[in-house]
């Protein structure tokens, strides 16, 4: 069993709407070139830019929701957002000792009148062919990073961690979900394999120091290692901004090879993601079955 | 803080006195290019061939295991001394339930009168500049494959699985042992990297379908991810050999880029492994920081 995924590599501009109306234009493209999963880069609505993720910032139910809800719907398709500033009731990070009633506010903010209560979160909504909103994944492994001579961003400086390992059903597997930095933590990759997910889609913007370093490896290493595909979906490359992002969304198959992947430009990858393909090199290769839990333990901790 | 490396890719044959001689030939000249640490590919005294396994094993006072010492100790290094076929009493595998007192004889041979307490392993012996073993590294995950069209290998058919995760501490750092197969394990790496490891030396024999495809990337994914050094020891390929292994023995930096590589004729790989480099990575990019250990765990399991 098989079927069409595509990923729009959109250039995304600093005005909204407008970014709305190219994910719905390439939205559409990737409808019409046979997809039935397709997905957006990391912050699409927005400018990858700290400095501004507060004021495009919108709740659950905003705008970029509800459109992107409404084009799933009209075109009956699996919708992969891509992610964007959401605004959101403060969680506590987890943390062990904690009792469970004081999870609610964090006290990180105490005495900062203002927002004290309100987060952003560099969010993931996903709908299926109704529109309705199947999964979330909030980004749990923040960027924040100090290249000598290179790349320095602070996402923590302005948004808050998430905490879930984000596995949804779809009607042709389970699809994982994290963003951008998360995919450089095995572990986390891992536990969604655990848990069942065939297809790791993960919306993501690496950029010109790390981008040629370790984006395809690692977007290989995933895929290798757990015998799934990994796609990753980076906003298109925009020398007037800020933020260079790398490009070369693509996807990688279970074997580590890549099936299907584009340069820096705005343009959709297509890939067939064959579930039998995965079967075959797991009866091949049998690394899962070959896992040594009695030497070691790996496991999501519950809340 | 930095110390030189060699990874010795010697033509494996069926004599295991030419081996060994060819073994204390090759770490003589790595010795004479100022390594400090020297390292001899997986199963360098016998072919990679399990219908062999058995007739080369030694146990661990044997011969190869009394001349790699006698080396080490007479050139004053360390030395990681591939593996052998070692022959050694049965540990019953971990597993949850068993009682310890039940734990020495494996249930598995029951029936078979001859070798039911004789297990082989594939064993790393580690030596110090005195030619003291200070660690000793026993195959955990064992190679059972049947590609399509490719490789098909059954280690499981004559070796036993060993147990442990090692980590043996030396006066430059702490190195992680691990063999071949076992590197496809990110959680093993992993966890040698949380005990402190900074170089992961792996004795191992990729073969022509996954080494092309698999055994750099590995490599590199395993550096890159742990921010550590990685190093993988292959033998020579020998063409007249029933296993054809890949070659390309090489190390790759904690930045996920390959320090010295070889082809897959026999040679030496000399590598500077660079203490502070790790450092100023692990600064620079903190991805151990990172980890979300509030979100998911991994532990090694004790016995």
């Amino acid at each position: 069993m098989s079927f069409k995924v595509a990923l729009c590599q959109m250039l995304v501009k600093s005005d909204k709407h407008e970014n709305l109306n190219k994910a719905e234009k390439m939205i559409r493209e990737a409808h019409q070139g046979g997809a039935r999963m397709i997905a957006l880069p990391e912050m699409f609505n927005c400018p990858y830019d700290s400095a501004v993720f507060r004021d495009y910032a919108e709740e659950a139910d905003g705008e970029t929701v509800q459109r992107m809800s409404a084009i799933a719907k009209e075109l009956g398709i699996y919708l992969i957002s891509g992610s964007i500033p959401e605004k959101a009731d403060r969680i506590a990070p987890k943390s062990e000792g904690i009792p469970e009633e004081s999870d609610r506010i964090a006290p990180k903010s105490e005495g900062i009148p203002e927002q004290s209560d309100i987060a952003i979160y560099n969010t993931c909504f996903v709908f299926d062919p109704k529109g309705h909103i199947i999964g979330k994944h909030r980004k749990v492994h923040l960027f924040d990073i100090a290249i000598k001579g290179g790349i320095q961003f602070k996402e923590s400086s302005v948004l808050d961690r998430g905490n879930d390992i984000t596995v949804v059903e779809t009607e042709f597997c389970k699809i994982g979900i994290a963003i951008c930095y998360d995919m450089r933590f095995p572990e986390l990759i891992r536990l969604m394999s655990l848990k069942g997910a065939k297809l790791i889609i993960v919306p993501g913007a690496f950029n010109m120091t790390t981008g040629p370093a370790h984006w395809e490896l690692t977007m290989k290493a995933r895929a290798l290692d757990n015998q799934v595909y990994f796609a990753a979906v980076s906003p298109a490359r925009d020398m007037a901004a800020s933020y260079h992002a790398y490009g070369h969304s693509g996807v990688v198959n279970p074997w580590g090879a890549i099936s299907g992947q584009i340069d820096e430009k705005e343009g959709i990858v297509f890939t067939d993601i064959d579930l039998d393909y995965i079967e075959e090199i797991r009866q091949q290769l049998p690394l899962m079955i070959h896992r040594r839990e009695d030497v070691y333990k790996l496991e999501g901790v519950e809340k």
